[in-house]
């Protein structure tokens, strides 16, 4: 069954929740099936939870890390054994350090409340990131973005697309360029469902057709999520961000990554120490042999501001990232 | 039904031929059922192998001139209007220079020894420029292909492919990463098939995971084929060639075209002058607004060296190229 949903707020619940009934869950909402069907998960333990972040029944980087919230809070509620749980939790995707963030939060209250004070919180962030970024905008921009950083990634509102969000809303933002996306077409899916919900003028393209595009003239900024970023600024984010980094510079077009706080990794001093996600060869073909890096890591130098809650961060990011 | 064919020659006459029964027929190999289904198309009048050309039954530059070779033929066996069916055939797709130079071809000798004749030529010339290439590639090379440029896109052998088989047979080639080429997956169906059938090691990626393997250092040359080439060497090829280009020159890469003179278009100085298909959006997607440019152009500044039956040419491509 085709369900649409054009004309309301995709609110926070609705992506991320935890049921306290008995027996308690964690609902998520299935983003493999959007946007042709709107449709639940409920996950009834840890590993159920660990599972739904597994095969993306969940994703983005602040999602994971409110999915996996939730899912500490799910076993303290069960008894089931904390140390456990969050180690299982842990190893479930290893690219986003949203989910080792969100864990260390709930250690000393794994508590329903705890977790949906996370979660308001990352909404929260996403909504002041937003506001720094629209100023980066101008009139008349024609933005391009990549994979998926909406309310979906993030739990609501969203980062990347917060901040076309709000641009929009400025009136300072003409359309939107979609990159599909591939292997999973989290653009072609789930930006192009976010943009249509709220009314911004969008056209999905092949993600190979993005630096021609740039060559025309028909791109004035980019704008990404992350999924890690180095405390130098080398930022990991979905495969293909890098070749849009490197077009982007060519073209001398600024790109832009919008990320919470959550999402820096002082921890580690640059790119290389980031673990890059290798996902099943069939996500991308089941009939030949196949490669499936999910992510990659652009360079500082390439990123021409980071956006965080706490404002528009330029390089050197060593000295101005929070 | 679902039939294998990985142990032998992909026959040219497999890929398009004459039939000069009653009634007469092209008799085209469908490349858009394949790996899954060999299948053939009998086209009886120009009008079908118009069609058949413009919905990709027959695809690559010279596969499609040697497909409006045999409708000039079939015009002249049924005796149509030969200058309405030139018509009819150049109409069909706009990009690719070999349309309208097959066509020119046939028009003193419209007979089926002629457009056999063509068709055997353009094998050869494949054959010529796969040796000339070859010495391009060093013992271990890793390269890197687009789309299909494989024997399916030239009438049997294949350019860029042509160029891999002739690499991997004199003990040069590692191995190669097959971008899958997006919307039409012509690299993950058609590439990926014709690299198993002669038994070369192959991996296919999504289009957008080249940039990030560039980087790792797993690249060491890119190889593709060309629907136009300018006489200042300005290459029209599939979408997301020009991307590669930008990309292997910001990696010190080197990116060579490999295409008969047949693809070599004299009459226009550069490629701002090649005409660039715009494709249904559908075949991106038709849940969403989208947009489908189905080529780009790289500019001669960012090839390495063109490749023809001729010989390696290197800039200036305005005195080098034949």
């Amino acid at each position: 069954m085709a369900v649409s949903v054009v004309s309301r707020e995709l609110e926070p619940e609705r992506i991320a929740r935890l049921e306290e009934g008995d027996p308690p869950a964690v609902v998520l909402l299935d983003q493999r099936r959007l946007p042709d069907e709107i449709a639940e998960v409920a996950c009834r333990s840890v590993a159920e939870v660990a599972d739904a972040i597994r095969t993306m029944v969940v994703r983005g980087a602040p999602a994971i890390g409110v999915a996996a919230a939730y899912g500490m809070a799910l076993a303290a509620l069960r008894g089931e054994d904390l140390v456990e749980a969050e180690r299982t939790l842990a190893a479930s995707r290893p690219t986003a350090v949203n989910l080792p963030w969100a864990l260390a939060q709930m250690r000393d209250d794994p508590t329903p409340e705890r977790a949906r004070v996370l979660h308001r919180e990352e909404v929260e962030r996403c909504r002041r990131m937003a506001a720094h970024a629209a100023a980066l905008f101008r009139p008349g921009t024609r933005a391009l973005t990549h994979c998926n950083a909406g309310g979906l990634a993030t739990g609501g509102y969203g980062s990347a697309v917060g901040a076309l969000r709000a641009a929009w809303e400025r009136g300072l933002l003409e359309r939107v360029l979609v990159d599909e996306t591939r292997p999973l077409l989290q653009g072609a899916r789930l930006t192009a469902w976010e943009l249509e919900t709220v009314g911004i003028p969008h056209a999905v393209i092949a993600d190979s057709a993005a630096g021609s595009l740039m060559a025309r003239g028909e791109v004035d900024l980019i704008v990404t999520g992350a999924d890690r970023i180095a405390s130098n600024g080398d930022t990991a984010n979905k495969i293909g961000t890098y070749s849009l980094a490197v077009l982007a510079a060519h073209h001398g077009i600024p790109l832009y990554v919008v990320a919470p706080t959550s999402t820096v990794d002082h921890a580690i001093p640059d790119g290389s120490a980031i673990p890059i996600e290798e996902r099943d060869p069939a996500e991308v073909t089941s009939r030949f042999p196949a490669r499936n890096p999910a992510f990659d890591v652009t360079p500082a130098e390439l990123i021409a501001a980071i956006v965080t809650e706490h404002g528009v961060h330029r390089p050197p990011y060593a000295e101005s990232l929070p």
